[in-house]
């Protein structure tokens, strides 16, 4: 997607064929900062600190660091070495095993000497699969968002509310819950979107309202408390949200709040959709009672990060000292709220059979 | 209640008979300091800074405002003068007209010389007036609380939700939600309180969770994003907000994200309640569509202010350069979401019936 006018991902080899350049999101929103990456630790770093965030992109970032590695040291022990040091850097993103366990199924059976080439083109591949998920969910999600445009009057935007980011900044491009908006903006669809600030992290207010700002759509910021309000009054027509992981059911967990906004939703008729890219459904998982919720550090609820008025980042708490927080990152949304789910196969209903009948091999991964 | 283990008010008549003190809420939590209003431009300033804020207690300041004027001019000028000073400090509260009407009302048919006492004398009186309601939903809240202790095992504390500040700071003194909280507190069960963080203002953080902190209620912050997971996990009991304004069908008006929470209670089974003082009732308002919302400043959502590691307080920005905010300060909950509204003449069900049975008087006041 476009910053400054100027074509970007988020993760891309550069000119030299050897080193990798990532867009560095901890400056985000308020500087805009091009990392370059040369070695496995410096990919492994990136990911621990967050500079590369987002569980599609931490696959493909894995994916570079290996291939990284595989420059320097292109043995059986460079290649376990690189897996253990990329591994323990966020250890529950589903999509950081699953990339380093396929840059290791498709390097050992290599001759060492083949393997740094082998394993940038797989990286790139890999980069690339994602793109083209996302962009699988943009041209299943478009309708959605093209049957609204047709029953608004001329001049009114079609209104869509997103939760935390699920934008291109969380992948390689496109985003998942992001990737019909975009299109739709780049076919010429006036389209406004409700971004929640998507406390405590604030990657709503941070990222999404960054990246979309750059790309020229339209958006206003809220507060998390705001939607329900908004949908009261009819100005919200469809609710697009990510998901960090999908049980067989059609449960959804995803960021912390989403189940609020599917309540309002379903309160006022509004239409709640989940941008699924197929591998993050877990068919091990029955139901979403099931997913263990991941509990973060207090500071994430006590403390704001942002730009002071003579420009320095500040850190500033805003709890009294001595008040507990209690800080739960996810919340499962019951598929009973749950429209559809957008897929790059298609759009889904949120349940056991449709998602059998579209993903049968998930079926199987989630056996092994 | 309690700060620093000794008993305030929000607001006092100063040992002198004369002046009038005030906890400065502009510097909570991070600062407790008490400021004193010797004249009448004072109490003005006070309430358009929100060094006092809360309708209460807005009510009671300006009371004590007029008081302060006579001592320096008790003429019919004066009162007028007076009058017109405060009322345009905030405009919308409701309780700033009613203490003002009815100080005026007190004084213009006494003799100058007889004023300055009897001005002091009726905001003395207002402000025990609204000690005495506080007192009176604390009793008829309490076995609410009661009977979920009841039922609990030993050392299970009861667990209740609230949302924004409806505590002792926003009254004289008890609160209107927190009211029941805090005498269950006293009489010795064990209550632990989420306080919604209760974005953009944070009045959640800042002050609800000072409050409790000071009184010695277990408490702990939570972004506002958290309150329906924790619902759909039976750790919340009860959840009890205030109301700005609640229309005659019983729909109340609440602090932006208090819909949310009444879904996410009425989806698992959590009794919701609000805790209605009467001034607050609108019998001119026949449902929660026809309360206008007001919209307030980009900067409230924009910004975060708190304090940085070397103890300044620090404003930063959360926002991108650019991205437009939205900023509605209040949401309508629907009647039929709440439990019932616990009032300080005991707890009716949030209906036109019971609210006009319990307060007749209210409707006459709407015809005004």
């Amino acid at each position: 997607m476009k910053v400054d006018g100027k074509h970007f991902r988020t993760i891309w080899l550069e000119g030299d064929g050897r080193s990798v350049g990532a867009i560095d999101q901890r400056r985000l929103p308020h500087e805009f900062v091009v990392a370059r990456l040369t070695n496995c630790a410096e990919a492994a770093d990136a990911i621990r600190s967050m500079l590369v965030r987002g569980a599609p992109l931490i696959g493909a970032a894995a994916a570079y660091g290996i291939a990284l590695a595989m420059r320097d040291d292109p043995s059986d022990a460079g290649i376990d070495r690189a897996y253990k040091m990329l591994i323990a850097t966020r250890p529950t993103a589903i999509n950081l095993k699953w990339a380093l366990e396929e840059m290791r199924a498709v390097l050992r059976p290599l001759d060492a000497p083949a393997r740094a080439d082998a394993a940038y083109a797989r990286a790139d591949e890999i980069a690339e699969e994602d793109v083209t998920i996302n962009q699988g969910m943009a041209r299943h999600g478009l309708p959605l968002i093209e049957a609204i445009a047709a029953r608004k009057n001329p001049g009114e935007p079609v209104n869509v509310l997103t939760h935390c980011n699920a934008g291109w900044l969380a992948t390689v491009d496109w985003g998942t819950a992001t990737a019909p908006i975009y299109l739709a903006h780049d076919r010429g669809f006036n389209i406004h979107v409700w971004v929640d600030e998507t406390r405590p992290r604030n990657q709503g207010a941070s990222l999404t309202a960054w990246e979309l700002g750059h790309h020229g759509v339209k958006h206003t910021v809220i507060p998390d408390n705001t939607g329900g309000h908004l949908m009261q009054h009819g100005m919200v027509d469809l609710v697009i949200v990510g998901t960090d992981r999908t049980a067989a059911n059609g449960d959804v967990c995803n960021k912390i709040g989403t189940y609020l906004k599917a309540l309002a939703a379903h309160d006022n008729g509004v239409p709640f959709y989940v941008a699924l890219p197929s591998p993050t459904i877990d068919f091990s998982i029955a139901d979403g009672r099931q997913v263990p919720i991941e509990q973060r550090s207090a500071a994430e609820v006590a403390t704001m990060t942002g730009r002071a008025a003579d420009g320095r980042i500040e850190t500033v708490t805003i709890v009294p000292e001595g008040s507990p927080v209690a800080n739960y990152a996810f919340d499962v949304t019951p598929a009973r709220l749950v429209t559809g789910l957008i897929t790059e196969r298609g759009v889904l209903k949120a349940d056991r059979a449709a998602l059998s009948a579209a993903f049968p091999e998930r079926i199987a991964a989630a056996a092994e």
